[in-house]
């Protein structure tokens, strides 16, 4: 045996004996993981992910044969070209996925509260539709943060509709600046970060990336 | 006039001369963002939502009818109840989805480090066929973070076959511990930061949200 071969050796053992402390590790958490029920999650901060996180459990779930809701607070309409890459895609499959957009862009483009709130409100209408029909098994709400944020919705009144859902319903809710109220009522938070963003160096927002 | 109506009204010409200055700001970054280039997304951290966001792209490509590619570097066969949603799912679509699980699960699955090396090197030689294929508009590296993370693979090589791919391809590399060089290299990068999770209040795992 070589000393390159035998160094490997080590590495390769040391190494199987840090994956079996992991593992123990892992599994007791497993084991301790015993409660099954519908789990809130709630995606938020500047950097991207948020939305599109969202729409990767939704097919997640459709692969599993669920049926998916999907509610678009604040995208709407006002994209130059049309739909978004994921109301295209998810629009082929009306009998397992019911997407609204119910939108008209982003607060700065209407410069409408009055509006904005109205849209809103015939938005968490929408949701709460979803939110009340337990053959759905996961729920999308996009961008829901931006109207809370707005108070363009009553916090309470969403958490109470959030409460009141069927046991085993998966709820989505993405979008900057998250309600204290909302994080506290959470199963799974994530903030994504933004270390960097292509769109600071001059790059377009593109298909199949923002758009 | 009421106080409450006058108020209201106050408070909406607000909002509106406030977005009118957040639509000039948006506006001209929008117009200074003029590069049209495939880009290179990093979703790292230890939060939820790198795989899924990852996700999320693909379907978001393929309603632009963008042709995409999945490897997927540790994730692998070692699911308890079989394929993953987002797997079950992208197969119903083998004319634009090319699907990989070319892993065999965590490292303290498999504690054998000489064979996660082979299947690593392996699912590189798969990522590479798609990144040297331009007919392919979007390709995700799902856990190839990890693989770079315990140096299954050479980051310096995987930078250059990045490097070399066709101009217009957008590429999305998941995984905690993303290493440095491959920020640095990135054009967009998320920290999926860990607010909190489910799992670590006692919920199980359960399919459409992490299956």
């Amino acid at each position: 045996m070589t000393i390159s071969e035998d160094n490997n050796d080590g590495l390769n053992e040391r190494h199987r004996a840090r994956m079996q402390r992991k593992k123990a590790v892992v599994d007791a958490k497993i084991a301790a993981a015993t409660d099954v029920r519908g789990v809130l999650l709630v995606n938020t901060g500047n950097g991207k992910g948020k939305s599109s996180s969202g729409f990767g459990m939704v097919i997640r779930a459709m692969g599993h044969d669920m049926q998916v809701g999907v509610v678009q607070f604040i995208k709407g309409a006002a994209l130059p070209n049309g739909a978004t890459g994921e109301e295209r895609f998810l629009r082929r499959f009306p009998e397992q996925c019911r997407f609204h957009v119910m939108g008209e862009g982003y607060t700065w483009e209407t410069q409408d509260r009055t509006r904005d709130i109205e849209k809103a409100q015939a938005a968490w209408a929408c949701a709460r539709e979803l939110l009340s029909d337990p053959s759905i098994g996961l729920v999308l709400l996009d961008e829901l943060n931006i109207a809370l944020k707005y108070h363009y919705l009553d916090v309470q009144t969403v958490l109470a509709d959030l409460r009141a859902r069927p046991a085993a319903q998966h709820v989505v809710i993405t979008g900057r600046g998250a309600p204290p109220e909302l994080i506290d009522a959470a199963d799974t938070v994530t903030d994504m970060t933004l270390v960097k963003h292509a769109f600071s160096q001059g790059i377009q927002a593109q298909p199949g990336v923002e758009l």
